[in-house]
């Protein structure tokens, strides 16, 4: 349905604060205008370019709590973390990560977004991933944005391990699952 | 067993030879040397830095014969193919691969050398990866040369998938062990 500029301009400031993860062409999908016209509406609302708002609340936040590795060894940006309990990540995906030929994201970027994630989440100086089990469960375009989740699921101490599961999404398509067992010292 | 340097030189012609994918470092402590003289034995005997040399060969055997990407979207160096059977890459581990905390090669980095050879080993325009269960078997350091062997366990033409099972190792031990399970056109 599409609403007079006023109300779409207040429709997208209550988006935004719910979704902050949210993209310019999600948005202009739900209000059924042109991406130009959701850029035009940030500018006159002064919202910045999301992403690197949120990038450098995330640099300040998380650069102290991550343990394992530093903040610039991990692929995507985190956006959430709670040791040893879950995290968010994303990862925007663009040239460099798909196959040349037919624009799909490759495989391993996707992995190493998922997996540097579940080491970022584990509340530890040392973890390494010892196994993993995942499912590519739909490809990855061009210019899509990769919201990947991961969640701890069993924090064993005895035997020095942990299992995290990571499901990333385009939207709300699970586009990868992915379980990894993690060494812990 | 130390041996005088022209015994040495001949075990070695006869060592490359016979394994075209061994280090300089693997050469010296085969013959309890310093790698600084197995360098100097390959000038006297004019054997160039065989990577390069297999390099160019590779490169222009392969790069005619794989179908389902691009040589240069491969990560690793593609040394030996057989469409739909097996397939052989090496990926030498610098700086760019480890953690600089612990200087442990990063998983993404072995999974992406093992998931692209299990790509190019499709006989296939088009090859995804669905599915994979991996195992880190010891941790991977700077330097050490990971060579990565592809095998196609199963085309199912029915179906459209075909397994593939990858097997790293550094020297003699395993490192890497993944199955990928691909679809194809």
């Amino acid at each position: 349905m599409r609403r007079n500029k006023k109300e779409r301009q207040q429709l997208l400031i209550e988006t935004i604060k719910q979704n902050p993860f949210v993209t310019d062409e999600e948005l202009a999908e739900k209000y059924s205008v042109s991406v130009q016209t959701i850029r035009l509406d940030r500018l006159e609302l002064s919202i910045p370019e999301l992403r690197e708002r949120i990038k450098s609340v995330a640099e300040k936040k998380f650069s102290d709590e991550i343990r394992a590795l530093p903040l610039d060894e991990i692929i995507g940006e985190v956006i959430d973390l709670n040791l040893d309990d879950n995290a968010i990540s994303i990862l925007d995906i663009n040239k460099e990560h798909v196959f040349k030929r037919n624009g799909i994201a490759r495989g391993h970027h996707l992995f190493a977004q998922a997996n540097s994630l579940a080491v970022a989440v584990i509340n530890d100086e040392l973890a390494l991933t010892a196994k993993a089990s995942i499912l590519f469960t739909r490809s990855v375009k061009e210019n899509e944005r990769v919201v990947a989740k991961a969640r701890v699921k069993n924090v064993d101490h005895t035997n020095d391990r942990s299992v995290v599961e990571v499901r990333s999404y385009v939207g709300n398509e699970l586009v990868f699952k992915g379980e990894f067992e993690m060494y812990r010292s």
